[in-house]
């Protein structure tokens, strides 16, 4: 029962199935086991609680980076 | 200081009481370190976020399975 | 198909036989949702790569704390 | 700076390339984030130390669940 | 690409980009990475989903502990 | 209780203390509560299990990249 976590941007809902119906099907294949198996958390992360480089992603994206 | 992580449905606050208290008492007693030690985190996740073999919980809870 | 992570020390295997029966139980008690769909990971934490109160816990454990 | 953990069983090189290269795509194509942002953490497992419906996973392949 | 996760209160945005500079600047210093490759997620968990010593943390903080 | 996570390079031991202990004091000072309370994880990451931009980091590394 593999388990697969996501962090990232909040996702429509149609984005989130074939994220879903992707990341299970490459591990599935990569792993020979069922997909029926396979667990995967979408977890949406605020640019208000992100740092990359040091910065809060909130500033650089107000930044133009 | 073992930590303790719990993904799953939102739970009412008397069920999150017991959750903690059980989880707590069982990895104390198998790891023979003091309750005041351990620390539990109840992280509740929709069921827009979850995959379970390949489809949204969403949708498969919508289709009966 | 909710998951467990449990951080801690390495157990013997009757330990963690306990602890994953233990913290399913639990789970399952608390959630209503059958024990056949928990997954428990236990990710053992050497005392090498833990720090307690900003000190590394083998040091901890060599100053008796 | 999406961020992806999969837990799951020691993969051979080629197929760690395949599964990194597969969800990097996937996510950057759901998210309409550029590949380079990605970071995939693939986290092996053993059936020593997972539990599946309250029994290690040892336990169960042995039993030939 | 190393990453960081913070579990903890909730902090003001000022508080975050101090927490996210700092983090950086210690994990580049002892890693000898550049501080561009550092990815920070602060990950805000309420006193209702957190467990100390066994109790709730709400429950904790009303009784004085 | 707040606990902090690290998912990068294997360190010497001296650097190790390093982390926790700055880790400890930036997340004490952001938030105000006490150093004691903190525990970190370091979670050392083989380049051999660290995808980047869609390729494993040891192919990166032994491209120059």
């Amino acid at each position: 029962m593999p388990t697969i976590f996501f962090y990232g941007p909040e996702l429509e809902r149609e984005k989130k199935r074939e994220l879903i119906d992707s990341f299970t099907r490459s591990a599935s294949k990569a792993t020979g086991i069922a997909p029926s198996a396979f667990v995967v958390y979408l977890l949406p992360t605020s640019p208000e609680e992100v740092g990359v480089g040091g910065k809060l992603l909130t500033d650089r994206q107000r930044d133009g980076k």
